[in-house]
């Protein structure tokens, strides 16, 4: 029989892969974050990963997004989502009357992305996203569950995070106030990179766009504007008297009195948060690791989820982690201790005669929680305990006739190379506790 | 501003959704199965839903397969994974250096088939795989382990189900003996659909083949045998003294000791379990519910799974559930109560003063494990207790002024009617237990 030609195994580029200890570990973060959507009583959503580029471009009228994984079959034109809010929003317009509203849905999945694969940026990547969709109306305590379960699912993981937060109303009033509406994106541009950028350069963008000397100090002066909501209200009550400025203001100060009696400590206000996304309309939010200066996550009050599927008008809050990115920088930052990450607490070494013993004591372990593996491979017992070694399995333990005999067990603490004879009882005992 | 028109939601054809009470069902069937293969010290992987078509074709020889979700991006061929099969041989090949042998991984993941929708059959659905692969070896213990770690899936799900086992080289060793190793596949086809069409039709077709009448009838009389394993070894010790097929019955001998020391219970043999796939080359097993004709899993021992990608040889031995088939039988069983399943324990029904003091109670719920959600929208007691009802909630809890003096609380449970005053303590305690 002639000889296949091999074909070179390679993984798509930017698309995202972990080895099998690094997966543990994203995987328990998934688990933490899931269980916490859950105990807030959100409902789990599983849309499909393809949709009707009708669909999923509907915001950009079916044009061609270069940024889709777009494709036809049969006289199906698809694409692959790039987000969740889109496909939920087709799956609220669908189903708006068979749904219990505010309707609470989470969605842990992966997103994709078409554009061209560079440092830190993947092509596919997972999003966890949690909203709470009204009928008509959502009341402000919506927006103060989303920011409290953002601040939850990062208690979950055990992280020091600061939570800020703004309500986007009060910019836009004041922008409104000074009459620049028309150029409300553009401004919004200039100010969400004021940290980057030298002031002098904000202000030189700003006036370009219509703002008199004033008015550019005045709105960088309230962007910067952060602190405790008592501070943020006795600084801004008579900074503008715009109605919609106001409102945001009282949303701001209701919102804290909601978080406050749902426990949050993490929460700080700062005006200068923005977040890019057009839609949002009132509260907006993002998370920082207390060592770093990029969002690894927020969300918002939305106006309106289904404009684009329904005359229904459903108002929206959301939150998102961005679990990818926040899986780097936790790698990067030495979070995790990969070496002692290990599938095996406890490696079975049997001999021949015993192996029905080894699995045995494998299983009763096992149903014990404690994850044990007897090492079956044909081999001898040095090659077996360098094998414990490699893999870094915490303990070894010995199944020989004699053990099997006396129901006493040889167990090697591989750390400290500390040896004891146990019962199965007692082992069960020392390593679940 | 002119209205944008209004785009009709609609979700691709054959791509399952499933409501989100069915979902969380659905999900906790799904992290079920998750605990058993994590228990088994079977580590995650997740390989991206795109693969190159080079890779993902390699079987074919790199051409198009109509049941393929295939496309081009940039310079890139890429098709969707239609099984994690691959994926898994993609990934040992290019990591064969760094993972540790046996490598034990599971995979919970989504599934692409490009095939027309038709009932029964969806486009996008969800596999349950698990695969223990060695690096030159692998010791019939790892078969034992898929067969009972199959079971345990089934165990963890709380359904009856049998197991039934054979290994392909019992049949493949009798077509041997007959001189119709040219023909396998062929009678392997025919052999595999004996339960459908009458023996006639089956022996008319396998002397089409070539076998002479005894043959025929011996071959079928094979695989018609079952039972317990003395009863396949005292039925087939000396059917035929062809090496292969005495190789099989001594593995299907082992297995079974294993299999008894791992402690299973739902395994019988039965030589007409064959599994269609090609590359199956001993151990083959399925699983049935109780009441049902069709598989809902299976799995078994193949040959090589790097074949197209490495030199080296790969053994290996796998089980999967089909899950998203075997939760569309279970709820066509009636197996869930439907209208029982709720995201929310406790309904808090506060009024205007008392709704911080709401959010405080459902908060302390919600840390003791109760799914507790106040009611914030703005509606009258009235519509709030039909609410409750509607949504089938277990509990409504009232916070009023009076009870949040006296710290004791109106609990109503809903089914029974009854309404008791107590203290949260006495709550959570009710509710947990």
């Amino acid at each position: 029989m002639e000889k296949t030609k091999l074909i070179t195994p390679r993984k798509l580029k930017g698309f995202w892969e972990l080895m099998p200890k690094e997966q543990m570990l994203f995987s328990s973060l998934l688990s933490k974050i899931e269980e916490v959507f859950k105990a807030n009583c959100f409902v789990p959503l599983d849309t499909p990963v393809l949709e009707y580029s009708e669909t999923l471009l509907a915001k950009s009228g079916g044009e061609t997004d270069k940024q889709v994984f777009r494709f036809t079959k049969g006289d199906a034109d698809m694409c692959m989502r790039y987000d969740l809010t889109v496909p939920l929003a087709r799956f609220v317009a669908m189903h708006q009357n068979e749904l219990n509203f505010p309707f609470k849905r989470f969605q842990i999945g992966k997103v994709y992305r078409g554009e061209r694969p560079q440092k830190g940026r993947f092509r596919e990547f997972y999003q966890c996203d949690a909203d709470i969709i009204g009928d008509g109306e959502l009341s402000l305590v919506a927006d103060a569950e989303c920011v409290n379960m953002f601040e939850q699912c990062f208690d979950a993981l055990g992280l020091k995070t600061r939570i800020e937060v703004s309500n986007r109303k009060i910019l836009s009033g004041f922008i409104e106030e000074i009459g620049q509406n028309d150029h409300m994106t553009d401004i919004l541009i200039v100010l969400d990179k004021l940290d980057k950028i030298p002031l002098e350069e904000a202000m030189q963008e700003l006036s370009e766009i219509g703002l008199k000397s004033e008015e550019c100090e005045k709105i960088i002066k309230l962007t910067k504007t952060s602190g405790k909501i008592e501070e943020i209200m006795q600084n801004l009550r008579n900074f503008c008297q715009n109605q919609l400025f106001q409102i945001g203001l009282e949303e701001l100060q209701e919102l804290d009195t909601y978080l406050k009696s749902l426990g949050s400590t993490s929460v700080t206000y700062n005006l200068s948060v923005i977040r890019g996304h057009n839609y949002y309309t009132g509260t907006v939010f993002e998370g920082f690791l207390k060592n770093r200066k990029e969002a690894v996550g927020g969300g918002g009050r939305f106006e309106n989820l289904c404009s684009y599927f329904s005359d229904k008008k459903m108002p929206g809050v959301g939150m998102s982690v961005g679990i990818t990115r926040l899986f780097d920088l936790l790698l990067s930052d030495g979070y995790f201790d990969i070496s002692k990450t290990s599938e095996i607490d406890v490696a079975i070494i049997n001999f021949d005669e015993t192996l029905a013993d080894g699995l045995k004591v494998m299983q009763t372990l096992r149903k014990n929680g404690v994850k044990a593996e007897v090492f079956s491979e044909n081999k001898s017992f040095k090659s077996k305990m360098k094998e414990a070694n490699k893999r870094q399995v915490k303990y070894v333990l010995i199944v020989g006739s004699d053990e099997v005999k006396s129901q006493k067990f040889a167990l090697k603490d591989m750390e400290s190379g500390e040896q004891i004879s146990l019962t199965i009882e007692e082992i069960i005992k020392k390593i679940q506790y």
